[in-house]
C-alpha cells in the first residue's frame, strides 16, 4: 500500500476542531465577516443551505404549512410577556435603541440623541413572542385552527464564543410555528415536525440522527416539551441537528391566542415551534468531511457533477470543450434522485490539477476530468468523492468509462452515494453508543479512557426539581450532557445510574457541541 | 346590462389608495404588525413573493451569478468610508447599541449599560460596504474577474411614512453585486441586469416596464449611474420596480477592492450593484388589481387553479371529493407555462360561494366549482378570473366544460392569461404617455387639467448642477418628478422644455410612489 498525500493539511485524527475549520477554508464554504460573531456565507456553503432550504421546504409545505414573513424587530414589552422566555433568551440580544445616525465631534457618525426610540427593538432570537401576536388576531374560531405556519428568517443571539456555521450571533433558519385546538393534536403536530426533521436529516442528509426528547433542564425557554434530532460527529461529540416544541397553552396565554370552540365557550389555543438552521452545515461538514476535504451528500450538492476539459491554452481546447459540452447536455437532460442533475462545466481559466483537487476539498460528488487522450479514446476519467484513493497505488482511484456510458450511469452513481454515506454515517453511530454500563462511575471511566468515546445510553428514572440539578452537576463536571430519550430505545430493565431507583427511560449521555 | 355588484366594498376610480388597502386586507395578504413601519406579509402575500424570488433567482443565476449571505449588521466605521453613500443614507438607519438586556427599575427589561458595544452597529439599509469589503479579500487578480454575486435579504430603512409593500422600515429583496476588470465591462452588467428585470418585470409579471436611465438628481448614493424599471399604476402613477448601478470605482475605493491585472499593474476594480424587492408585490397589485380584489398573473400565483367541491356535511360530499380529486390529480401532472400546474382543492370548511369570493379576491387565475349537478352531468363550473362578469346578466361568467376538458384546456387558459395581463398593462402604458407638449406650461396645464394625466414624455437638455435643481424644484411644485430617460425613445428633434436649449433626450415626467 502506498502512502496517499491527503488534499487538507490537517488530519482528523490530529486535530478535529482545526481540521473542521481548514474544511471550511478549503472547501470555501465561509468566513469571519469582520463584524462580532458574523460570518460570511460563500457562494459554495451557501449552495448547500439554498439545496436544504429547498429540500426542507418541499417537506414543510407538503405538511400543510404556508410560509409568512414576520418583522425582524421585537418592541422589548412585548418580549417580556412569557417570564420563562425572557429569563432564556434576556441575556443574548441586539438591541436597536437609536433610528438615526447624526455627525459627530471627530467628524464621524453618532447615534442622534433625539433619534432614540420610546421603547428599543431587540432584533428577534426567535419569533414565538410576535407571532403569537399574529395568531391571536388571526384565529377566532375552531374553523381556524390549525393554523400552521413557517418562516425562513435571519436570528440574532448575540454570542461570545463562536464558531462558523454552529455558533454565530446572526445564523439562518425555519422556524415552524401552529396553533391547534388542544393538546393531543399540537403534541402529535409536534412529534410530526420532527419525524419531518429526521426524514430531511436522514434521507437528504445522510445523517444518521437520533430523534428523542429532551430532558426539563434542556428544554426550550417558555416550553413544555422539547424534542431533538442528534447527529454523532466523527469526534465522536452530539450536534442538536433540530428542535421541536410543544408550547402548552404558555405562548397562546401570553399573546392572547384564543379561539370559539364547537360548543361556543372560548379556549386557548395549544401552540408547537420547531425549527432547523444554518448549524446543520455544520454537521454535515463534520459528518461526511475527511481528510481531503468535505464530501457533499448529492441531494444537497449544489453541483453534483463538475466536468473539468483539460484546456492548454491552445486551439485544440475548442474541440475538447465540444466533447465536454455534449456530455454535460446529456447529463443536464437526466433526473438523479427525483431532480433534474446539476452539472457544471468548468471552463474557467486555471491548471487542470489545482482544480481537481479544488472541486475535490468541495467535496463535489463526481468529478469528470477530459483530457486529449480521453477524447481520442471516446472516454472520460470519472472520480467519486466517496471514492477518492487507490489504495494500492496512493493515486486517485480514476475509472475510464465511455463518454456515452458516463452519461448514462451517473444518476446511478449519484443515488448510490447517497445511500453509502447515510450507511456510512448509520454503522459509526451504532458502533459508537455504547450501552450496559453498570453506573456513573463506569460512565466516568468510560468518558475518561478514550478520546473518541462516542455517546453512552444509560438508564434513569427521571428526576426532576433538586435532583435533576445534581444529576446535571455531576455530568458537567465532566463536560457531559443529556442528549435525548431516544423514541426508539429498548424497554427499561434495571435501575437508574444516577439514583439507583428504578428506571423509566433511556437516556444518551454525550459531550455536545 | 345589469348591475354587477363587485366584490370590494371600494372602486379604484373612488378612492385609489383606499382601494390599494383593500385589496390587500380582502386579499388576505399583509397587515401592519404593531412594530412601527413593519408590516406582516401574510401567506398568501408572501406566497407570491416566494413565486417572485424562485422566477428571479433562476434569471439571476443564468446570468453566470452566485447567491451568498453577507452579515445583517455593518459597523458604523465601515459604513462610513464611501461619503455620498453615508450622506444618502445616515439619516434612517435602525441602530444597534446594547447587547444585552438587564431587569429595569420598574420591573422591565432596559438596555444593560456594561453591555454598550464600543462601535454601534447600523442594521443594514443596503450590502455595498460590507460586500465591498469581502470583495477585498476576494479579488488578487484579474483571473477572479469578473465576481459576481447575489443575496436575498431583508434590510432596513427607516421611514416615516409606511404603505404597505410600498414602503416599509424592513423589506426583503435581492442585491446583486458585482466587480469587473472596466468600466466597459460593469456598464454592460449595469445594463444587462436591468434588462433581466425588464424581462422578469414584463414576462413574468405582465407589467409594461419601461427601462431608462435616472438622471443625476435620482441616483443611488455613490452611483455613477442609475437605470430603472418604471410601471405605470392603474392611476397613472409611476412605481420604480428595481434599480440597476453602475459605480465606478467609487465603493472598490472606499473598500480597497484591487486587482493585478495582465500586464502586472494593481487596478481598481468596477463594481456594479442592482435590487429589486416587495415593493414589486405592489406593483403587482396595483397594475392588476380590479374593484374584485387582486388578479395574480399565472406564472407568480401561488396556486393557479383553486377546485372547490360545494359540500353539504353530508355523505353525498364523499363523492364530489373524489370527482375533484380525479380533476385534481389530472392537472397537477400538467404544465402550465413551462412548470408543473399548481393546484389546490379546497375542502375546508365554510359556504361554497363564501369560499368562491375569496379566492376571487386573492385573484387565483381559474376558479373551478363543483356541485352535485355538474358531477351528475360530468361538467364542472370554470370561472376565469381575468374574465369575471357575464355583462349581460351581471352575474359571474361562468363556463361548464366538460371535466375532461377542463383538465386538458387550463393550461392553455392560464398561457392566454398571463398574456393577457401584459397586453392590457401595455395598451394602459401606451395610451396614457403623452407626447408633443411645446412648453412646460403645457406639462403644467396637462397634469392640472386630469384627475389620471398619467406620465408626459419631453424633451430636456439634460442640464446639471444648478440648472438642474431648478428643474427639479419646478416640477416638484406639482409633485412630479423625472422617472427616467428612456431607452428606446425616439430621437430628439425639438428643444428642452425647460431650458429652451437644443433637447438631448428625452425624459418621462409622472407622479410617482
Amino acid at each position: 500500500m502506498s502512502t496517499i498525500r491527503h488534499a487538507l493539511q490537517i488530519k482528523r485524527e490530529d486535530d478535529f476542531a482545526a481540521w473542521y475549520q481548514e474544511v471550511i477554508t478549503a472547501a470555501d464554504m465561509a468566513e469571519e465577516s469582520g463584524v462580532r460573531g458574523c460570518m460570511v456565507i460563500k457562494p459554495w456553503g451557501y449552495g448547500i443551505w439554498e439545496r436544504m432550504q429547498r429540500l426542507l421546504d418541499d417537506r414543510i409545505k407538503a405538511t400543510g404549512h404556508d410560509n409568512a414573513y414576520f418583522p425582524i424587530f421585537i418592541p422589548l414589552s412585548n418580549f417580556a410577556r412569557e417570564a420563562e422566555h425572557v429569563e432564556g433568551f434576556a441575556k443574548e440580544m441586539a438591541v436597536v435603541t437609536h433610528h438615526r445616525l447624526i455627525a459627530g465631534e471627530d467628524g464621524g457618525l453618532v447615534p442622534d440623541p433625539e433619534a432614540r426610540l420610546e421603547e428599543p427593538l431587540v432584533v428577534r432570537p426567535t419569533s414565538e413572542t410576535i407571532i403569537g401576536d399574529a395568531m391571536a388576531r388571526w384565529v377566532q374560531s375552531w374553523r381556524d385552527l390549525p393554523l400552521k405556519l413557517n418562516q425562513w428568517a435571519n436570528v440574532v443571539r448575540w454570542e461570545m464564543r463562536t464558531r462558523m456555521f454552529l455558533r454565530t450571533s446572526e445564523f439562518l433558519w425555519q422556524e415552524g410555528h401552529t396553533a391547534h385546538v388542544d393538546a393531543a393534536e399540537a403534541k402529535e403536530h409536534t412529534l410530526r415536525m420532527l419525524e419531518v426533521y429526521r426524514a430531511f436529516a436522514d434521507e437528504d442528509l445522510s445523517l444518521a440522527v437520533v430523534a428523542g426528547e429532551k430532558p426539563e433542564n434542556e428544554r426550550f425557554p417558555g416550553a413544555v416539551e422539547t424534542w431533538s434530532i442528534e447527529a454523532m460527529m466523527q469526534d465522536g461529540k452530539a450536534l442538536q441537528a433540530g428542535t421541536s416544541h410543544y408550547l402548552g397553552t404558555n405562548f397562546a396565554e401570553a399573546s392572547g391566542i384564543r379561539y370559539q370552540d364547537r360548543e361556543g365557550q372560548q379556549a386557548l389555543a395549544h401552540t408547537t415551534s420547531w425549527g432547523l438552521s444554518t448549524r446543520m452545515v455544520g454537521g454535515v461538514i463534520m459528518t461526511h468531511g475527511d481528510d481531503d476535504g468535505l464530501r457533499v451528500p448529492p441531494r444537497v450538492a449544489p453541483w453534483q457533477v463538475v466536468i473539468l476539459p483539460m484546456l492548454r491554452d491552445k486551439p485544440e481546447d475548442e474541440a475538447l470543450i465540444d466533447y465536454c459540452e455534449t456530455l454535460r447536455a446529456t447529463l443536464a437532460g437526466q433526473s438523479a434522485l427525483g431532480e433534474p442533475l446539476r452539472v457544471q462545466l468548468d471552463t474557467r481559466p486555471g491548471k487542470a490539477a489545482a482544480k481537481r483537487w479544488d472541486w475535490v476539498r468541495k467535496g463535489a460528488p463526481v468529478i469528470i476530468e477530459v483530457g486529449g487522450r480521453d477524447m481520442e479514446n471516446g472516454v472520460v476519467s470519472l472520480l467519486r468523492r466517496d471514492r477518492l484513493w487507490d489504495t494500492a497505488t496512493g493515486k486517485p482511484a480514476f475509472e475510464t468509462p465511455l463518454r456515452e456510458v458516463a452519461g448514462q450511469t451517473v444518476p446511478d452513481i449519484l443515488a448510490d452515494m447517497q445511500a453509502a454515506l447515510l450507511a456510512q454515517a448509520r454503522e459509526r453511530r451504532d458502533a459508537n453508543i455504547t450501552r450496559g454500563l453498570a453506573d456513573f462511575a463506569e460512565v466516568e471511566r468510560h468518558f475518561a479512557a478514550s478520546r473518541y468515546p462516542g455517546w453512552v445510553e444509560v438508564q434513569w428514572s427521571k428526576p426532576t426539581g433538586a435532583a435533576l440539578d445534581d444529576v446535571v452537576e455531576r455530568l458537567k463536571a465532566h463536560r457531559l450532557t443529556i442528549r435525548n430519550v431516544p423514541m426508539d430505545a429498548a424497554p427499561v430493565d434495571g435501575s437508574c445510574i444516577f439514583t439507583g431507583e428504578p428506571a423509566t427511560e433511556r437516556v444518551l449521555l454525550a459531550k455536545a457541541y
